[in-house]
């Protein structure tokens, strides 16, 4: 028999079978809007409130602060942009690094085109920001730091804390698109001063097709994708009630398992590394080989290994 | 035994249960990311293209003019803004309706605030949109007509092939909400001189959360969502697999069932809408009465009614 050992965590995951149950209900049963103003509609909105409490709580964070989105690509795309547009007055300067995930790259680089200027920071050999080029580059101007939680390459988890502490300093927003490390590392918004976070559905067993924003309280940004009156004014369009139903739940089982999870993953992720490196002649590993991300061996192992 | 007759259809659906059945798998057994390179991929790759296939069977459209999105909000925000972006250069001049949705309404509003102009044409006392003060309307800097297929408060049909028509014959853009539209009405984007449309899974019994924009080959439109190539490099985020397949299968529900299902629920209504006339003192109907959308008697009875 054939068995196969999926090894790309860090591109997608299996949605958990107790997502998919979570779910259920929400396609046949209670289907209604949650944006009516009728009993049947207020099911869903409850469920949506119910799954923001659990994500904001994972976050140490408040309920009204984390927005639905499509996925952490959407997230991403509404932080730099609309930060840009809002503090445009402030000035027109972002910062971000040579290793971040193409829904910030590709967006900085759209805002190159119109008018924003932006330092693409390098990376040490293992992959980490270097916290004295990034005090280097603060100018008057800069309105925006956007740097990633855990690379989704080469699975090096940033100095989120310290470049947080330094955007706090100079009094410049901090967003981090922390789609590879929610659901797997602790984070606190506060103590990491962190003023927006992106995060993604299916990269924790979650489904696809839904993620959110983090905006802290205070931080003034235009919607995105403009229309009706969900989710407080900010983000319009039709609440996917199944989807926030199933990152509910996902993060649910993520935050209860984490400390005993990650410990299992980094295990295996160690076993793994260690048995290439001594019997795959000339293997070596890209990037860092204690700070990285603690799912299992996913970020350099683009591959699927059948076992017979 | 309490019995509930919902008649909210016009706000959404309830997802049909062979949409939920075609989705499931997806969910826990070929979970794999559609934009990676190996066999296991390829699956949910196979299943987005199949959707892909059917909704642009369903539109007289090519495959490859079918873009997924989160939903009708992202497509018309989408549509409206790309648009007037790309075709800066030709012109700021936006002509729509003042009954539009407010994916529509707002994203125009925003765009006046930026430097472009717009024109909200009136109705007429059944909803309809004037064609001679949309002729008139018409400046050589007019970049986009976006004008929707069906209201989705009052279920006024608009007359969208001659609006396609007059677009065309101007060298006009036009831009179509059709959420209300898609799944109950024969649409042919070639002969209604459609060239960008907007629908929404979870008004025709699939699931929320998966919309899709059709782009008419030959228009220039930049990306809404930058970042990852998904898309043909036009809409960043991995992709939401089971969203599509569920939109998939309730467009191929939808239109294999609509000539019977629409007479049904065109009975229904009609069966309604008189009752309530002869029986509800001071009852007028808001709308047309004939040129109304298909569904059932929705789009005016924002109530749940409930039969003992």
């Amino acid at each position: 028999m054939k068995k196969m050992i999926y090894l790309d965590n860090a591109a997608t995951t299996r949605t958990a079978p107790e997502v998919v149950e979570a779910m259920l209900p929400y396609f046949t049963e209670y289907y209604g809007n949650a944006s009516s103003i009728y009993e049947f509609g207020a099911k869903s909105k409850e469920a949506i409130q119910g799954a923001r409490e659990t994500i904001a709580d994972a976050l140490g964070a408040k309920d009204n602060e984390i927005y639905f989105t499509a996925g952490g690509s959407e997230a991403d795309n509404w932080a730099i942009k609309a930060t840009a547009e809002c503090y445009r007055d402030k000035g027109n300067h972002i910062i971000t690094s040579k290793i971040e995930h193409h829904a910030v790259l590709h967006t900085c680089e759209y805002l190159e085109k119109n008018g924003f200027e932006v330092t693409y920071l390098d990376v040490d050999e293992h992959g980490v920001v270097k916290l004295d080029q990034l005090k280097a580059a603060i100018r008057p101007t800069t309105i925006l730091i956007t740097i990633m939680f855990a690379n989704n390459e080469i699975g090096t988890i940033e100095p989120i804390a310290e470049i947080g502490k330094i955007a706090k300093e100079k009094g410049i927003l901090f967003h981090t698109d922390a789609v590879q490390a929610f659901g797997q590392l602790p984070i606190d918004v506060d103590e990491m001063n962190i003023d927006m976070l992106s995060a993604s559905g299916h990269k924790l067993n979650g489904p696809k097709g839904i993620g959110f924003l983090y905006i802290r309280k205070g931080v003034k940004i235009r919607s995105f994708i403009h229309g009706g009156a969900q989710e407080r004014k900010r983000r319009a369009g039709t609440e996917n009630v199944t989807g926030i139903v199933g990152l509910g739940k996902a993060v649910e089982l993520a935050v209860s398992t984490m400390e005993e999870r990650t410990k299992r993953e980094r295990e295996l992720r160690d076993y793994l590394m260690t048995r290439v490196l001594k019997e795959v002649p000339f293997s070596r590993i890209n990037g860092p080989r204690d700070n990285r991300q603690g799912q299992p061996p996913s970020q350099q192992c683009q591959f699927l290994l059948p076992v017979y």
